[in-house]
């Protein structure tokens, strides 16, 4: 039995002691995709420990099925936006980031960029009118008598509804473009010069001008987070609300931000009380393969075996790239379990089968896996230092290719470009990922940061939306940071009024010794002329 | 049985499965009073888990003692001021803070504090000779073989012999004046517009000339810091090491700071990875109380106790003042329990007992307790927090009127002035924190916070220790911010370079518009002269 497991059969143990029979009613904000399969086990270990769920899920849902059988409840909504109009702008987002992006210019990557995200602001805000301007589902939230709201602040308006409700909340967030909301609404410190703005592909080792770009970086996200988030946001808020406010401050109400990254996988940081590290929250051991996966795995025999999944967004690429992709796999020695859902490509190896969906923790807890090809989302990384297992990463979009910067940089993965790799360089990274040594002892060093801690980050996170319902919220742990403007926060109130005196004594300082050179000088004149006189 | 009692239990089961059976061998520094008895503790756990301990022993220390029966070793060495010097200048830095302070201006007592942290500040550095120019006990130290030094780092040169030897370094702090160490040697971020400087007295909640003032505190602190700590510091490491050293450098090797403070006693603000927040590392249950001592307090019947004490350094105070407080205490129904060493004062109540010793602990966590009379030092109140005491304090030097401050601002105490106070005032405060039920209630809520974490604040200390052990050091939870100078930290450098291009582009902006309008209006000209000339 690992450390954190039996931390975790303990803290289980000692929080029921603090808690009663019936347990809490949780509200769940709706989210998507990734964000989804990261919440879903904390979900059902609340519901374990005797708490009530019940998540929002909208009339869009792509990943989120109220059918599919849960212990937690859901709460419907209607969005007046079509599923296919959400789809077809995912659709959009993807193939923009994955195939277009490499053959624009920065400009017009921003454009684009600002231009799809307007859109899927405005779609944010439609659901979001499905849920605070739904008399019906408003009627049913409030009588719901819930004592906490969890969300990932990805869908925007979370924070508006705990107002309203008057409830506290309890964010889970991986991050925000240059830790925006973090730094602005959460007031998290995060000084340029050695923390690297999120999605800026930047390290916390940076030169002067990676310093300058990262600088940079911070400043144009603001700015652009300021039209196409906040502007918009502040209005919607203003309205429900029917006086002027800022949505902002709003999202400052959050009592706890669980952050779903740790110093395994993270640069370290400055941080503040109510910000707590829960990388890996869904991580698990891994569980018996099937049996037919079993025997090929073993069959792999002293080789062993590289995982290879693209993630839940992506699930086919272009033929010329499977067949690209096949021929590098079908040059290595090992056994490749690969999840696709494509045409068969004609390079496939005897070595590799292709599966429409893999059992991607359980392949990667298993003694047998040498390496994990992967698109480089958080949670399958995540899952890979879980279990110590070194990566090769095929970054796609959004935060992976970033996050697979953080696992190069502390030596446990090597990346290769979908769009303008050849097949040795897939070969050769799988090769030297797998056969030098560095790699999986990286991977191991980083599993070991992972479970070598006082708390699972699940009992974590399941321990501060205890306590947050327990205590109503979690006001001694909010720096008074929030009631401060920013020109208060960086003391440049205080700097201008020190210089106005420091200016002021200068000055009188200047005026006095000219009045009394003036006087001295005048004198001596005066007498040298009396003098001159008497002479 | 309490939260954080089953997760002790947890914990030390948790953790004894990766340690083998032979434990760690820990080298801890020597410290001095309130400083040794909340250090303790710590110890007595580490080798109730297996780890060999030993502590350094000044010849002139006033309250280690080496012949005391302990489960860990001393490991002494000869200093060369005598023990009388040190105690007569702790009675000199008493007298000076508890009486003459008051009657003093600014001035005179910033020159007399600089003169006496000045002799500190020799003595400390003749006890570092004792360990660092004895060759007899560097060898012994060497031939140790020690895992990890464990250090108070209020005596300095903890971090030098760290690096010596080549083994990890935990601290363990209170704080330092202004954060000074853990801002320019931890890095630890503390915006003087919410985070008040240690000894400042101010809270996290300023005005603006409070904001002015802690801006104002920050400067000056440091100022003073560099010239009677830093330089002779630096000077004598640079010896030892026969290289220009920089000593807040090499403390900033420290892989872990243990700080003794949390959020029940605290103002929240921003921290480390490697900062851990172990407020409250002593404290335990309450035992029973002797016999006779339990049969007085049960004699207060519903009424209940009061207890009171001034800490380990002033056991005595003057006849007057004595008569003074005696007066007060005979004027409530409460029975009161008083540690004091001087004359029995003639004003003394029946209700009153003095005591040479009292077991503090135990009678705070007394059900019949109803307040504490405190000097404020921070073991003390976080026994009260522990067992929700609220308290009246009488402040005396040091960091005691600052901890007074918190409480009061918590709510959870009043405060007298010793110098100033009348009789009525200790009575009225008395009876006010004793009968307004809130000064009980946010003891209670204090108490809860401080039970209320995902771990106690002793077996958090001990896993970060073993952490560290295990570990060889804590690298990972290390900012970049150790590597940058001040200017890089605040980006000032890439300010400057900023500035500089958009001047030069203003400037080029310029000088273009104005060569091309004197080439435009110049060919007006030349044209208008031409039309007149044809005309």
């Amino acid at each position: 039995m690992k450390p954190e497991q039996h931390l975790s059969v303990c803290v289980l143990l000692i929080i029921s002691v603090t808690w009663t029979a019936n347990g809490g009613n949780i509200l769940v904000w709706y989210t998507e995709g990734s964000h989804w399969i990261n919440m879903k086990p904390v979900l059902e270990t609340l519901v374990g420990r005797g708490h009530q769920v019940k998540v929002l899920i909208p009339s869009t849902s792509m990943f989120m099925n109220s059918s599919e059988p849960s212990r937690f409840g859901y709460e419907p909504f209607n969005v007046s936006v079509s599923l296919e109009a959400i789809e077809a702008l995912m659709e959009e987002f993807l193939h923009f980031s994955v195939y277009e992006m490499d053959h624009m210019s920065y400009l017009q990557i921003y454009i684009r960029f600002i231009d799809l995200m307007k859109v899927n602001m405005q779609n944010s805000l439609k659901m979001l009118d499905g849920v605070l301007k739904s008399e019906t589902i408003m009627k049913k939230l409030k009588e719901g008598k819930y004592d906490l709201l969890l969300a990932d602040p990805v869908y925007p308006g979370s924070d508006l509804l705990a107002e309203i409700l008057g409830i506290p909340l309890v964010y889970s967030l991986r991050f925000s473009i240059a830790h925006n909301w973090e730094r602005y609404c959460g007031q998290l410190p995060a000084p340029p010069s050695f923390v690297p703005g999120a999605m800026s592909k930047l390290t916390d080792k940076m030169d002067f001008s990676e310093r300058v770009w990262n600088f940079l970086y911070y400043a144009l996200q603001d700015t652009v987070q300021h039209h196409i988030f906040w502007k918009g946001l502040d209005k919607y808020y203003s309205e429900v609300k029917g006086t002027p406010t800022s949505a902002c401050e709003t999202m400052g109400r959050a009592d706890i931000w669980l952050m779903r990254t740790y110093w395994d996988f993270d640069f370290p940081r400055p941080f503040l009380p109510n910000f707590k590290f829960v990388g890996g929250i869904h991580c698990r051991p891994a569980k018996p393969l099937p049996e037919d996966m079993e025997e090929f795995v073993q069959s792999s025999g002293d080789a062993g075996i590289v995982v290879f999944t693209l993630g839940s967004f992506i699930k086919n690429i272009t033929t010329e790239k499977g067949n690209m992709v096949a021929s590098a796999l079908a040059q290595i020695p090992q056994k490749v379990l690969w999840r696709y859902s494509g045409e068969k490509p004609a390079t496939l190896g005897s070595n590799t089968r292709i599966y429409n969906w893999i059992p991607q923790n359980d392949l990667l807890g298993h003694p047998k896996t040498r390496a994990f090809i992967t698109h480089g989302g958080t949670n399958g990384i995540y899952e890979a230092i879980y279990h110590g297992v070194p990566m090769v990463g095929i970054p796609l979009f959004g935060d992976q290719p970033e996050n697979m910067v953080h696992m190069k940089t502390k030596g446990a993965a090597l990346s290769v470009d979908l769009n303008f790799m050849k097949t040795e360089d897939l070969r050769d990274a799988l090769r030297d990922v797998i056969n030098e040594k560095s790699y999986k002892e990286n991977a191991m060093w980083l599993s070991s940061i992972f479970h070598d801690r006082p708390m699972s980050p699940r009992d974590e996170a399941v321990f501060w939306i205890e306590f947050t319902m327990r205590n109503k919220g979690a006001k001694h742990l909010r720096v008074q940071a929030h009631e401060l403007t920013w020109y208060q926060y960086h003391s440049l109130d205080v700097l201008a009024f020190l210089l106005a005196i420091a200016l002021f004594l200068i000055l009188l300082f200047i005026k006095t010794c000219s009045f009394c050179f003036r006087r001295c000088c005048g004198r001596k004149g005066k007498t040298k002329r009396k003098g001159g006189v008497n002479d």
